[in-house]
């Protein structure tokens, strides 16, 4: 008898703002993992801090970057697939053994997590359950009370990483969008938003529902970079009766 | 001293997709209302059942039609106008009274919710808190087990009942989509996905997290129409390292 990984949605910050679902599973499983950058606690390790079993093992994968390499990098892909190997290993014998497992993650696993790669690794081994969680965007958009689409209007969600030729066909495309990852691409982002004429109705959102967010229409925001956790709407037709 | 209007997503269907928040709003509020087509129990108030305060005044709005009039007749804007302006009025009396009120919503209210249209006659003459809520695409890939964004794919949400020139067009722009609102619509869908070599990626996924919810590739469902809660899933790229 195997066990089986409870692969964890636990929301964008707000600790209320957990499923009943992932509560229980926090509360009954044996081994819980989780991914977090080397110093710090781990956004989806405190969020689950109050619902875990005392009695539990954790195991916590640091990822092997203080720095954020660029995606394109080689070095970055292979140094990730080797990180994510060895994750995906640890956890394999414990589900081997029959201990079940909980993977945490932030917001919802299957959109950008990491929890896919160990995912990608493990699934047709173990039977594998997955609880969808808050994602952030949700998240940010009800905090600043934003609609974000309505009626037949089309959502376009794309990172801020992509090139500018690229962004700017796509955000051509939809109603409405969120653009996620910016970082350091504020600047850019903001002058294609200006030549689409896009900039007036863009929201910037940090830290959505955790300590200290806040929303402020764009145009508000300085270009000085952006954290990790926060992200611009573009909400769709405004206020259609 | 007004109340407050609290719009509460209750998530995709999984009575155990709720979060703690909604779950303490709920049992809080001394006026509840909901949304339901006529003759229905309504999805939102049967996920909300177990955690209402039994002493609440209980609101419910019937949709005005049992038939789905498409979004483009004169009829169905003008009627539908009339509908919101007359809950929203109900909610006032009570918010204006004093009395905090819990809007009801299934899935996340600001992603297609009905909540949206009382949200925006009342913003601004009431105190008003979103709480999010697990969408029901994230519903869908959870569990069907479809990974739909990895690194830096673009995810496109789109309605089914836009025209096919527009969809056809949209689908180009994004590694990954969510197709709502299939309906009727199915048939037409595949044939797009089809021209545009997207079918064999494609999953037909129906009802969910609900009971009896299932998903199949797209190639094993045939062309009947598809209920209401029913959607198609394009994941993106698949197994990056």
């Amino acid at each position: 008898m195997t066990g089986t990984l409870s692969i964890l949605g636990l929301g964008p910050g707000d600790p209320e703002l957990l499923t009943l679902k992932a509560a229980r599973l926090l509360g009954a499983a044996p081994v819980f993992a989780f991914f977090a950058k080397r110093g710090r606690p781990g956004h989806a390790r405190t969020i689950a801090t109050p619902h875990l079993n005392p009695a539990a093992e954790e195991l916590r994968f640091d990822y092997p970057f203080t720095t954020d390499l660029p995606v394109e990098d080689p070095r970055y892909l292979v140094d990730m697939a080797g990180f994510y190997d060895t994750c995906a290993e640890t956890l394999a014998t414990r589900l081997a053994a029959g201990q079940d497992v909980a993977l945490l993650c932030e917001g919802d696993p299957f959109l950008y997590g990491s929890a896919m790669y160990p995912f990608d690794r493990l699934r047709g081994r173990f039977p594998v359950e997955v609880v969808p969680g808050i994602t952030a965007m949700s998240g940010c958009w009800s905090a600043a009370q934003a609609p974000i689409v309505h009626g037949d209007d089309t959502l376009m969600v794309l990172p801020a990483t992509l090139d500018s030729a690229t962004l700017a066909t796509r955000l051509r495309h939809a109603e409405a969008a969120v653009i996620m990852k910016l970082g350091r691409h504020l600047p850019r982002i903001r002058s294609i938003l200006d030549e689409l004429g896009l900039t007036a109705r863009a929201i910037y959102v940090e830290r959505g529902t955790m300590p200290g967010g806040h929303a402020v229409p764009l145009p508000q925001r300085d270009d000085s970079p952006a954290p990790y956790f926060s992200l611009l709407l573009i909400p769709g037709r405004q206020n259609p009766r």
